[in-house]
């Protein structure tokens, strides 16, 4: 085969020009750039490569930040929970708070933007009650009721970007300035942007792509006294409020937000909370806000010639690229770190840009890189399970950060990148724009929609929690998987119904969290609509705690199409008879063994003509039911696994009543996947595992043959769509 | 030692004179009654002893039932849930239930009994929606809501005794005639009871004692369409509803029930479910109507010379032995079934009777005294549970039950009851009367209180489920444990406050159960006294799910006392950096391995001043936290075992600051026991297992000395109080 080339970035750094040179060479690489603490020479900006250059708008100017700390970017914290002893309380407000990141804002009228609640009652405290001792952070209550408990939400002055602290207390930086975030909200903040990149642009002739990093509010990353993150949402809008943002939203929405609208008694609005329309209305002002003043950097970039890229991470707080107003910003490209075949789709599946970068792993660092690892083992993981989302949609480009030099002192690593970056391409040019053979439609139903495409469930990027890689477990099955995916919202379905061309609805979630809906199944148009759908034929996935409201004598609204419910206690008087599993069932006919993660405790059938698929220690943890023309399977958990993405793809088969459909395209080995596009009369035959696959391979026209792939192979066919 | 006699009762049967005899003796019996299903004969009535006899007051007078089908009993039933798929809406409301137990009630107008309710929207259909067809059981609704589910809850007539339908049925009487309950709430019925139990009294002159088996209703005992139990409680008012009941309780407590007062969703009020002011109100009314029936048959019994005993179950609705119209029934004594320690002490603790009677097991039927098995293995491990509860409080007697030429035919058995009997006067003999040394006293706190004392957390009598039994275990240990117990409602706190001489609280259970609380928590008067009184050095022991209402940003209502919350989800933005075991602790000091039941997913430490004391799985399971001069500790679950019940009592001397007492009338090793009488300067040492113990033994004065007991054994030492 041809040496093919393009379509892949290397990071590079100082003194490193024959190497990049070798590298871009048998990487096929066409873009360079630059990393945390890495520069490039020039020789090395003079090479055939586009090159990168990371661009910092609100922080790393604290030649402009210093002197207007009347700008700095602001958040509403909450104090700890205080118990009043006596009818006075002294609430030290800052505790547990890290003063190098955060301080008081005591330029704005405390008693104007602050609130002190009782807790207890849930009642704001008027302001008389309460007095601020600026001298040591305290706020002091009087009339306090003894033995409520008391919290003061403040506004405070960031004054430490908190990723460059991270790296900055972590790689132990010393006396190297602290960057000051500044809030281009601001009038000299927004002149200053704009001033400056355009001076910038012109003191950088060889960049070719501004990579923004990214534009003006961080994620919510909140550090504790110890300098040990305290808190941390990457969804999370908290640095984006201020006094100045407060005042632009009641111009713009005709009211005003509170302090509790943002603190949100300490949980901060995270993504698992059903957020409030107050805070749907925040995130859209930011959004318009921050579309709006990006345009114009994004405008200037072109003006000089340049494209825009805006990294997925970071300060992207307002940018959501499935919301509303990101196309607006003229965008050319957006980058994201690519942590698996979910992250991979939610950069691949980015609408309105010319292209996307996926970041592979490793990244370039010692903690992988150093003598007697073998960095191959995580980049081949990696690359496998990216590699099926791939095939679903490709990203434009792939790349890598780091250190270069690191990277090349394992020639093993080289080669096997070396094959990878082949191996990308000829898929990228094989299936790019040809829309790959699908089974079905899945809707993921939630409070966020299609806002949070590829999103749910997620705390801080690709990190793993006890609490949610049972549910993102469904996703990363899905984003490698022969079906097509849409994140639709509850309003959504209260508005204008389930979209007609899909198959199955997933809901899955925990109760009480957006993902779930809490509440939201109290409203009458929702759970009728949905009933009727499944009922009229329609396919219902529920996992964990699906349509989780106690109400009306179910605990999960759907229990009469699921035919399970989770029993609370109050119905233990009742006989659960039905606890005999099906000797066999299509869900489960490729299972050795089920792993349902963290489970779900207590779910029991509601009748005889509950299917019970699994059922031990006195649950039931996989189910279907009928339910009119409709099905709807129960599953109590999802974490990641060959197996388990064949168990979620027979049960979506099984719900939308396609089990004839099933070996459509199809391996029998559930290491294996075929991913067919049939107007490019091509298929690919994938062996995602790391030791080699026999499987039956079957067709679109029911043929069937045996395959042997070597490990991790892509084996490319060509067929005529002829029967 | 001389052999003893007395305060046990014997089962006998026809034809068995001989060897009852030869077992009176043995046993030391004083007291013979019959069974279901045995009659006694002429020459054992005549024998010296007292004679039970079984009578039934409302049942088992078919003659009388028959004449007035118009006095049979009622109950309220929810129909299934039905979803309507178009505007009318076909409900076979008796679906699922046996209509050989239960008819609708057509007598009295369904329009102004019934309710039909939209489950969807909660709203009670107007009588005009809905036309009941008689003839094939249906309720057809107009006007429906497409999408919508809708209930009846109906009454029906209960032509047939549940415990006698469930002999029948499960030992194929084929033409027995079914026992039909009749309401003594009916004029015919009251008076033909009385009347009867006049001449019944009159005939059957050998009859010492009146064992009422036993008032008027039944707890509530459903059977399905397949003659199988549909729903089963044991605390269940639900059989003691009627027309006749509804219109009275209007008039004695100005206002009306509705059919959902009773029906409650389908969860009929159990014991789990947070009681409504009108089911409280309701149980009031019942216990009150029970009181003074049985009270009026009670005197006619004892016109007649003799006494009258209850047998705690099957038709005992009504007469709550800890609640406050049991007193004025006026019965000579209680007799209940003894399933363990804390079975005993529900009949043991029974105020106003003369005395009360555990019936231990096995009963002697085919299941346990088979050829091949062993009953004497069931006997001794029902004994050794009993016992540490006798120690406590003994019953003053003892019985059995079933066929006593059953029992008679394994000398084995025989032999180990003399020697049980024998113990068991001795102790009684020994304590009777006296008050054991006791570390402290403990409340148990939840909806019911005293009421239900001894009874938290049961739906069958004494039957095992996999969502109570980590929490049954806390009375189990309790029971035979050397701290006073109390129960104590919510409302009783929200009123008086805590009692003063409480040392530790425990509050245990499920959220939203009657257990927890659940919106009982956010009751300020409740949380802030229980606040208060912690930081005032009270204890509180908190297991499963306490105080968990999720409200003003905790789920654990005394999350800030506990130190411990549970992650729904919400906060998992915030880190938990606490989770590291203190190296030991004096909770569990004694502890080789942890049982937590069904244990509690996802509590997490607040703060590093929670000291941890068991942390698996990514969650904490045990802990403790000082909250002012008090503590609070957490516990997962406790199902019963010797090393749970020393951690409990660990937890409970640690929560009360007690720890330098703990070791006072001690046993070092956890099977052993000791239980002190100061006031006789007695103390028992005991052996609670099968194998022999060796165990230092501490006394009240700090002395420590080494002991060997055998297999089960108690032993009597006498002490001088003198220090
Ligand atoms: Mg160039
Ligand atoms: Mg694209
Ligand atoms: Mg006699």
């Amino acid at each position: 085969m041809n040496k093919s080339k393009g379509r892949v970035t290397l990071p590079s750094e100082e003194n490193f020009l024959t190497e990049t040179k070798e590298l871009m060479d048998r990487w096929g690489a066409d873009a360079i750039r630059d990393s945390d603490g890495t520069k490039l020479d020039d020789d090395i900006k003079q090479l055939d490569a586009k090159i990168y250059t990371t661009y910092f708008v609100a922080r790393g100017h604290n030649e402009f930040a210093e002197k207007h700390p009347e700008e700095c970017q602001q958040l509403y914290l909450m104090s700890l929970f205080n118990t009043a002893l006596t009818d006075t309380l002294e609430i030290d407000f800052m505790n547990g708070y890290f003063v190098e990141q955060l301080q008081p804002d005591y330029i704005h009228d405390p008693k104007k933007y602050w609130e002190v609640i009782d807790r207890t009652t849930g009642e704001v405290l008027d302001t008389s009650d309460w007095e601020v001792i600026e001298k040591n952070n305290r706020v002091l209550i009087s009339n306090a009721i003894p033995w409520h408990e008391y919290t003061v939400s403040f506004l405070v002055y960031a004054i430490w970007d908190p990723t460059q602290m991270y790296n900055h207390i972590t790689n132990d930086w010393g006396e190297k300035p602290h960057d000051i975030p500044f809030d281009v909200r601001q009038p000299n903040s927004n002149e200053y942007m704009k001033t400056y990149l355009k001076q910038w642009l012109k003191e950088n002739p060889d960049t070719d792509v501004v990579r923004f990093t990214t534009f003006f509010y961080h994620f919510t990353l909140v550090f504790n006294n110890l300098g040990k993150e305290k808190f941390v949402d990457w969804f999370g809008y908290g640095a984006s409020v201020s006094v100045a943002a407060l005042d632009a939203f009641e111009q713009e929405k005709g009211y005003r937000l509170r302090a509790e609208d943002i603190v949100d008694k300490g949980y901060y609005n995270t993504s698992f909370r059903i957020p409030t329309q107050s805070y749907l209305d925040y995130i859209d002002f930011v959004q318009k806000f921050v579309a709006k003043e990006a345009k114009e950097l994004v405008d200037i970039v072109h003006e000089s010639g340049k494209e825009a890229m805006m990294f997925l991470g970071d300060n992207w707080i307002g940018t959501e690229p499935y919301g509303k107003y990101f196309e607006s910003i003229g965008l050319d490209a957006v980058v994201g770190s690519v942590g698996g075949g979910a992250t991979l789709r939610m950069i691949a599946d980015i609408p309105h840009v010319r292209y996307t970068e996926g970041r592979f792993l490793p990244y370039f660092f010692p903690d992988t890189f150093y003598e007697g690892n073998n960095p191959v083992i995580e980049a081949n993981e990696n690359w496998l399970t990216a590699r099926r989302a791939l095939l679903r949609n490709p990203v434009d480009r792939i790349g890598y950060g780091g250190y270069l030099s690191l990277a090349y002192q394992f020639p093993e690593f080289v080669t096997y990148i070396e094959k990878v970056t082949d191996e990308y391409r000829e898929i990228y040019e094989t299936i790019k724009g040809i829309k790959p053979y699908t089974g079905m439609k899945v809707a993921i139903l939630n409070s966020w929609g299609g806002l949070r495409t590829w999103q749910t469930h997620m705390v801080a990027h690709a990190l793993w929690y006890k609490q949610i890689y049972s549910y993102l477990g469904v996703l990363e099955s899905l984003s490698g998987a022969a079906v097509e995916v849409t994140f639709i919202s509850f309003d959504e379905v209260i508005s204008h119904g389930v979209p007609e061309d899909v198959d199955v609805i997933i809901n899955a979630g925990d109760a009480g969290t957006a993902f779930s809906g809490g509440a939201k199944w109290a409203n009458e148009t929702l759970v009728t609509t949905i009933r009727a759908w499944i009922h009229n034929g329609g396919g219902f996935v529920g996992i964990g705690e699906p349509t989780a409201y106690h109400h009306g004598g179910h605990y999960f609204q759907l229990a009469t199409a699921l035919g399970v419910d989770k029993e609370l206690g109050f119905s233990l008087s009742t006989d659960k008879y039905f606890v005999t599993p099906v000797e066999e069932h299509f869900i489960s006919a490729d299972c050795t063994r089920f792993d349902f993660g963290e489970g779900m405790k207590n779910i029991y059938a509601l009748s005889e003509e509950t299917e019970i698929i699994e059922y031990s220690n006195g649950e039931v943890h996989l189910s279907s039911h009928a339910f009119g023309k409709g099905r709807a399977i129960y599953l109590a958990g999802l974490p990641y696994s060959e197996e388990n993405t064949r168990l979620l793809m027979r049960a979506l088969f099984y719900a939308a009543h396609k089990e004839e459909e099933f070996h459509k395209w199809h391996a029998s080995n559930i290491y294996c996947e075929v991913h067919a596009f049939p107007s490019a009369q091509k298929v690919a035959i994938v062996n995602n595992s790391l030791k080699e696959q026999t499987t039956f391979v079957y067709d679109g026209q029911g043929n069937c043959k045996e395959v042997t792939l070597a490990p991790s192979e892509i084996r490319w066919e060509e067929f005529s769509n002829e029967a």
